[in-house]
């Protein structure tokens, strides 16, 4: 179960409101690399695991997410604290709200929409979906897309200090950020304290097609490196070995019962195209005076 | 530019319709882990990217996931191709259609809206969005971010390959799944081939945080393991240590100015709730007559 | 900040795996009326608030919400333990693990998606969405959306309560089900502690429309009650009295600029239609040989 | 069956066009709280209650809110009136176009994509979405949500009120706020018209957990007011006290079959992590040359 | 304005409720294809159509759209009206309530979460989404998109009558189907009547390309048609003809001030990859005690 | 299977970077119209197509769209790449690089988020949904939805190119535009190479409806053209003969059996409303002093 303190984990100073800075920060609290779908992609990952050692670490960072979830949340209602009491008690002159919605980011709607208050949205005020997690429930492939998205999760913290100069901000993202890094580490250890996960899962790959490259994209600019490249790689560049590459005839094929057949055949009969024709069309009749029709319609 | 050989990249040979098995396969055509999510990732990313030599392994493999999507369409194409003709046609009697459409998984759907042909959806019929991508613009990021995509489509192949005993779509899928693989090794060479790649980005994170491991979890079943003991850890479980960290108070503070600060606190009065208060609620309104109300309503 | 205890809100004790189960319990999970939008709902309106009362009150059902959330994901969980292994292991025979992929609600799509893992998205693998919550940072319409929300809730359960008939499932539903119940009672308590708190916000309503009753849904079934009939409404139910009620001609106009009227006359005459025209259409051309064009198409 | 009569409900004054404000405006047209979202969720509840007078209303109420709907939009229309046509006829210079697209909110993909037409989209430029209705078919809880939902709409005209001075504009958001109130009191008259109906549906709670007030959130901050004091609460603050209240051990277990439970330990076994390996990670890898690795890799 | 009569534009008999077809019917009340699409769409055109006899017509048949979604919806409304009350009363044992729930399609949703109301959802459960209108606000697009959208829903309102055998329900599909193709006939009617439709728009194509087609798909089963054949087309099938059309290079390049391109310069120089590396990754690190490391890690 | 040649379809020039210039252009990448939804419709289409000629086609024009989204997203990396390496880098003053994020369109979203890279959301930042996709497996439908669609397409890059006088970017938008143009011919031709066509499908209308044109909307405004007049149509517009058409009653109904009756009756017995109540409310509780209430309440 979960518990609340109502200390932050870290302490929310901000300089001064800027509603265009709030829509920004939305960024990490309601948007695909944020802090609600790290905490969720974590705490699900924990419910199913039969590891003790994963479900232990797994609720540990859940449970960190949710608390940077707030410290994130609240700098946005910090940055917005002016624009809601302005815009809930009509205190200023229309055209001067007006402005003041649209000073920057999304603030918009924000503002319209939410009142200023914190919402699980991005930055571009799209709502926050479940189809950002990717856990699968495979630990060896959840692990992996942890690791990607804590150092996701970096970046977007690193571009965000790069845009604020308010110190206060910049050193609760610097802390939101250094966390990532942190778990990124964890998640690296897990996943190598299992021994095998690569591949991941139980089926082995098929050996004619686990060493090969092929390179489908050619001209140039084709380069050779490590990821084509080496004693671990078959290179395929030829055109005519990159088709149909199990030997067979590259088609698609059914078999299908006598009526399932000319059920299919009376489909394809009764929706053919005649390659003769020369039909007037839609757009010969739009095209215009002067642009000829293809043929006489006839009665 | 992209071009296209009528031949498929592997030969599907399917045994027979089934038209809940397909809704199955959809999961990799139109699903969260499949083959156009993967297509896009790699073909977006490799148009920013400033490396030629991940450029062009990033377009190699995006071609290739683009010949896949084609390979499971196909697959899902043929096993519907038996319903397609009946639906269209409306060969059956109403009650063997019906029937034929609620054989499994989400073939109703697939079946009533999409005619049989392979749609862009995943198995429970939920439309592919651009939110499963998770690219980012930075190459240590997206990376890893495909690593772990990799594995993930992996064990989704896996997983379907566990539940089909046509042979002709088991070999399919393992080439697929096999591929994946290789993918992956791909991925795992290019992010090792660029040095540093830890942390993402240029800003380091700050030494007080970096190393710190937080129990935040605790109870029976708590564990330490590689990911949060040894030298590169400092664990914290004292619960007052894990509270603002940098020393602060916690609390979330803006500096308003004195007008801002005025009409945030007419916001707070007007809205302020009375905790001396007992009121009569619209709960205890519709409470019933036994249920005794909280006080007299007087007018 | 928030911490983890191990030990769940309320004991879980599940008879037998049941995958089928298992997805219409993920309706209380990734559900609309599910535990995450409740917890989101209250926590992200505490961030905002400026009544400390009320803070405390929304973080702590807050809190008590994510507590729910393990406990009916915890749920889920046990009740796809037995899938989960089979189809990781890949233990069974194709055709037996394709059946028991589909024996009920969405469990083929979170098996092979999920692997058992409880994901959030609804019963019918919909992914949850911040679209699901309605909060707009003003208390008076947040606590009735509370009240409202925590009244659905409440009813899913007795829904999933009614389709069960394991033990211990139905003791945890019906924890979580009452909690629903208290919580109401708890928003109820703190919108009428705020007075006056109708209507929400400080514009008062128009007189002329304030109480007026459109009857617009006329014939065989009209009906009067309390909400359209009585010393407060004004029944309105003359089609005449119903169309631009403010006394105008009902059209919509806008002043435009020299320029743009003119741009827009440009565009009218453009885009016009020619009521006199009795032109072929492409319905015409592709209606088939008995069918009889309107008119002959000359060159 | 639905009618429609050319006058608006409310005539739509507009005293010149402002893409900018239009795209404030479509949050009442596509938006959450918006008109469509009234109408549909009305419409839909009418259709499968099984009481005469209440299927009356939310029919009026229905009918009314689609008439808002046109009201609404076509203040948007004659707010994009002017760039309509100068981006349909290419009127303006390039830059002079680019930066009239530019002016303000989402005016720029209302403008490029939708043509100056009003879209159903929000002020962001979301689409709307049925996700924002939560009608659940219960006469008790889709009145709460009808009740919560108006006063929302409410203060989002009233936000939109206080953002523009066009006077007509004005006018018809008065008007169009005004019947929000109303139909507040329409849907409150219903609700306990209908009694008891509190708590919605037959169960009853739990007696040992219906008046429980949990104390999660614990810290500086903590108040005390109805919703969690008084003769109807129990106070729970010891933190013993609140997990596992059923009693139990707080774990969550299920019966596995011996099959089941053979598999399950095959998966655990296969995907085990160990806790006294200090493994060489990729984190290690990538950390660069002075980052010191953890151990050495021996072949 | 709207008004509404208590009678439905059609008669809705249904022989018994059926819960799993009522899931489908969903498709044309929710679905992409269904009647709240088709109003909607016409809906929105018509605000801001110029031209009085098209808008006339947009209002016609939307308002018609408006009543088929009634019509639909009511049929849903019968076909689950058995099960509506089953759970909501709890009528039965949880065993046979649990097999009711999952006797096809997306029953046990549309009984858990919308209680057997009808709900803005397709046959898979999916919320509607405004994603699903394409309008973009000119005539002559928008007509097309109309005349498609109702050739669409003729087919699914086709596909559904051919799976039910209720003939009260055969009936009402029958109309609604007979009405798209009349809608079909008034939307090409208005199409031809605006003349010149196409292009749609003012600017006319570039000469160089407007009569080429691209064979870009080659081998077994390449075809000529009308489409790609006659004196309208010049058919290009040489590869090398293909690219870079325009003459040029092929390349993408844009002109970056000085202090830019240093640093994208710094940017590719510290993300850059090296071709001539054979790291150790993590696949190594992973791949288990057989697998061979590429080379060894020296601290 | 697909390849793909390094040269782009068509060269891509951009005279500076501009990053609001950038989001409008995604309208075209990920956007409802763009080339990706273009390529997706065709490539599935062709995937079920029984007819070769269509299905080649359908092929070859999807790698056409492929190669266009190649083009369309070079030049939005183009635009960015000055954003991109700036943020990167963290090369600017705080300040001025949170200025140069807000300098137009959702540059704010597609920095922070995507670093500058392409992504596939539209020019509001709304991700890409294969919703977008109206595709349903019939060829007289799916051709009309693709004419429809390319004239969309054609208008959006007429909207782009308008408003940028980039002579690199204009060329190459251009070259796009005209390209749908061909593309909507070869569709009409494939079109009406099918015959018959209209109606789609095979079940004919019934007589009774296919002829009727409803005039639903009536007042001011009213018109009369081909789409409703002529011997095609029989206008109807007396109230009376639009409803019910079929002569019966306009009611819904279905047979319940004995139990579902008796169910039914009890569910609507206890949420019955009460016509002769007037309660008090929650409205009258929220009110406020001098509000009044409806009626005292007695305990």
């Amino acid at each position: 179960m979960f518990m609340h303190n109502k200390k932050l984990m870290y302490t929310v100073r901000v300089a001064e409101p800027n509603p265009g800075l709030a829509t920004l920060m939305l960024e990490q609290f309601g948007g695909p690399q944020g802090e609600l779908a790290a905490a969720m992609r974590y705490f699900t990952q924990a419910l199913a695991d039969e590891d003790p050692g994963r479900k232990d670490m797994l609720l540990d960072i859940a449970t960190e997410e949710l608390s940077h979830l707030e410290v994130i949340g609240s700098i946005v209602s910090m940055l917005n604290r002016g624009v809601k009491g302005e815009l809930a008690e009509g205190a200023l002159e229309e055209a001067d709200l007006y402005m003041s919605l649209n000073d920057g980011g999304e603030s918009h709607t924000t503002s319209i929409l939410y009142g200023g208050a914190p919402a699980l949205v991005n930055s571009a005020g799209v709502p926050w979906t479940a189809a950002y997690i990717d856990s699968i429930g495979d630990p060896a492939c959840d692990l992996r897309s942890n690791i990607a998205a804590e150092s996701r999760a970096k970046i977007v913290y690193e571009r965000l200090i790069n845009v604020t100069d308010d110190a206060g901000i910049k050193d609760a993202l610097t802390f939101l950020m250094t966390r990532e890094i942190a778990h990124q580490k964890s998640f690296e250890k897990a996943l190598y304290a299992m021994q095998p996960n690569f591949p991941a899962g139980k089926l082995p790959g098929h050996p004619d097609f686990a060493d090969k490259y092929y390179s489908l994209s050619q001209g140039d600019g084709e380069a050779r490196g490590p990821w084509n490249e080496g004693e671990q790689w078959e290179y395929v560049d030829d055109r005519a070995e990159q088709a149909a590459v199990d030997g067979g005839d590259g088609t698609a094929q059914v078999v299908l019962s006598a009526d399932e057949l000319e059920t299919v055949e009376a489909l394809a009969a009764r929706t053919a195209s005649d390659p003769q024709a020369n039909p007037v069309t839609g757009a010969d009749l739009g095209a215009g005076p002067g642009a000829g029709k293809t043929t006489t319609l006839v009665e």
